[in-house]
């Protein structure tokens, strides 16, 4: 899989045209970013639950119920999130949706559009079509800089590219994503975008999509905070050749579905490396649970504590926090079997610190970039992972005059 | 009511005695407060809901479960939690309280302890017994020195000091309290304890903790993380001359709850001021919400969002972001009739900005060190107000090494 670390890539998506602009709603950065795909493309997306959602991530969450859903193009901006704008903002959206359905000769249905940035603050749709009619793109096609048009307070562009085969067909597959602060799981976290050309039905990708969501991008947590605004979007141009895949259990698909996953775990990862002020990734596994749910409760109780995420910030081996967050799941746990591990170090046995803890090997531990943190309930055989961050004096600066 | 602004205040209390020393837990602090009550003094108590409560807390849970429950001495230290501690920390607790029953001729049954500080360290119960054999008090029956002893983070002690009527008898009421960090509701949150001398039945007493600890100790967080060792207990020396009050219904008692619900508030609101790194105290009302369950999900969602907390440490007027936490809360809500206010500054109505709002005015009132939120969901009659505080680089900067 390529990364973001590797040189800018251009798209390798037949019919897939990327447009990237400085529309103006930021002072100085591109901030505009136009896709459009080949007819009767396939689409699918999940979406935040939050209960005071954007104007977009209503409007689209419509578009993708559609029977037969297709795409075909996608508008999305940075540094206005037009949410909680009422009426106006629902307009903004239909104005700039009538717009691009004219210019591209299409159904409404097809026009999709996303929106982040600050909440509150009316969106002008006359500053994104005037800019879509008159101004010259910035960039054109380039991956890198598609993600890099949708940051906000990003550090650095995240996308993964990869390829992968459906019976004799080579599947080109990429994402773009972005994020770093307001991101806790439900749907979706963030702004995410990923292109197939496989010959796929959108009922198909729908189903994988929220499938390998819930592993990936539900599965991180920054700051426990969840935007109003989160969208994942597959879309797919269909241009491959291969005969329309309209069965989710199509055995060839698995390495496809394989496929989304990793990239949408590696997306997942760049936005939790990117967490606003992080130094560290934090890998919490929690295995033996009683069931998948408490799995999952405990691991984001330890993912989502300020007093874990400090410590760990701090390099300091103050375990006793993990047993804190654990307790504070309030689900059912026996203290004297759980063992909890920093690395390969164990720390906790029989309900208390281990006769062999060393906190000279934790405290050496704690200087890696990466952590990893298990923690072994003891009391049956389901397991859960979730990705976090440290939480760091940055976190602070950056979040205190988001606005100024 | 007397707060902890006022002149150092000597136990007014008959038969109450308090002894601060200086045990060695902690470096060079008065770390031990040993209270003894007269006998058949009344005895309530509340408790972390954690799963991996400190051993004192499982000890006292047991202890004011007991039919005609009653208290003859309490020992408190700060330095260690003793938690997570195993056997060894049950064992602890076990010979403390032996050693104690000795002393004051009483039952096991009547000796309460907790402990405050790190998670995970052993503590040595020899260091308590052989202090309280051999040293001196620092300080004797002060309510200041007795707070100050609980502390750990805590910059400043926490008291409060009261009288009401009860009859004609004038019932003397005071409570400490210590909390800084891992403070967020479920019981009662930190270390508080309240006395009076009214001749009332632990039953009764029960009954009024827990009904004013839902409304006071259970309304307040700092930073969402619930401790291990959390514990309010509320106690009564019954040495007033009025007739034993058996019946919680008695009317004459009015004054009195209300008494004891001040008193906890106060504490309450004592704990989150000085919650670590705090500037300001947030006082978050959810009105008109379509029950109390509701309005309480949506004052905690707001209360325990670190990009609320950091916006208003950045005297930032980002009020998006309490959209985001109402619709994080994942309560039903209709964005079209949320009303938001700063203070008495309108900036929301029909779910967009309000239309007269003045960044100005805002970003003037949130130079206060006491902000008011509220928020009108217009949808039914319930409310429920939760306090908090802003979240400042200073509580990173003192939980990243704590331990250091």
């Amino acid at each position: 899989m390529i990364k973001n670390k590797d040189p800018i890539k251009k798209i390798q998506i037949d019919g897939l045209d990327f447009k990237i602009f400085k529309s103006g709603i930021k002072k100085n950065n591109t901030d505009l970013l136009l896709i459009s795909c080949p007819k009767s493309s396939s689409i699918s997306g999940v979406f935040t639950k939050s209960k005071t959602p954007s104007a977009s991530v209503i409007d689209c969450k419509k578009k993708v119920k559609l029977k037969n859903s297709s795409v075909r193009c996608l508008v999305v901006n940075s540094g206005n999130a037009n949410a909680f704008t009422g009426t106006k903002g629902t307009k903004t959206v239909n104005k700039i949706t009538k717009f691009l359905s004219n210019l591209y000769g299409c159904s409404e249905n097809e026009v999709f559009s996303s929106s982040t940035g600050i909440i509150g603050e009316e969106l002008n749709p006359s500053i994104i079509i005037s800019c879509i009619k008159t101004k010259k793109p910035t960039f054109m096609n380039s991956i890198e800089e598609a993600a890099r048009s949708i940051m906000t307070t990003d550090t650095f562009p995240k996308y993964a590219i990869s390829k992968v085969k459906y019976k004799n067909f080579e599947v080109n597959v990429f994402g773009i994503a972005k994020g770093s602060g307001m991101i806790a799981p439900n749907m979706g976290t963030m702004l995410a975008y990923i292109f197939t050309d496989l010959n796929i039905s959108s009922k198909v990708l729908q189903k994988i999509l929220a499938n390998e969501n819930e592993k990936t991008f539900n599965s991180i947590t920054v700051d426990s905070d969840t935007s109003t605004n989160d969208t994942c979007l597959l879309i797919s141009t269909n241009q491959l050749k291969n005969e329309k895949v309209n069965n989710f259990s199509d055995k060839f698909l698995n390495n496809f579905k394989q496929c989304i996953s990793n990239i949408m775990l590696e997306l997942a990862k760049q936005i939790v490396i990117d967490g606003e002020g992080a130094k560290k990734i934090i890998t919490i596994s929690v295995e033996k649970a009683k069931s998948i749910t408490s799995a999952k409760k405990i691991a984001f109780s330890v993912a989502n504590s300020p007093l874990v995420k400090t410590a760990i910030a701090g390099e300091d081996a103050n375990w006793g926090r993990i047993v804190m967050a654990i307790g504070k799941s309030y689900e059912q746990v026996d203290p004297n079997k759980i063992k909890i591990k920093f690395g390969k170090y164990l720390v906790t046995n029989n309900g208390m610190k281990y006769s062999k803890y060393s906190e000279k090997n934790l405290s050496y531990y704690l200087k890696n970039k990466e952590i990893n943190i298990s923690i072994d309930i003891g009391m049956g055989k389901h397991k859960w992972t979730v990705y976090t961050c440290d939480l760091t004096e940055q976190y602070i600066q950056i979040n205190a005059d988001y606005r100024s």
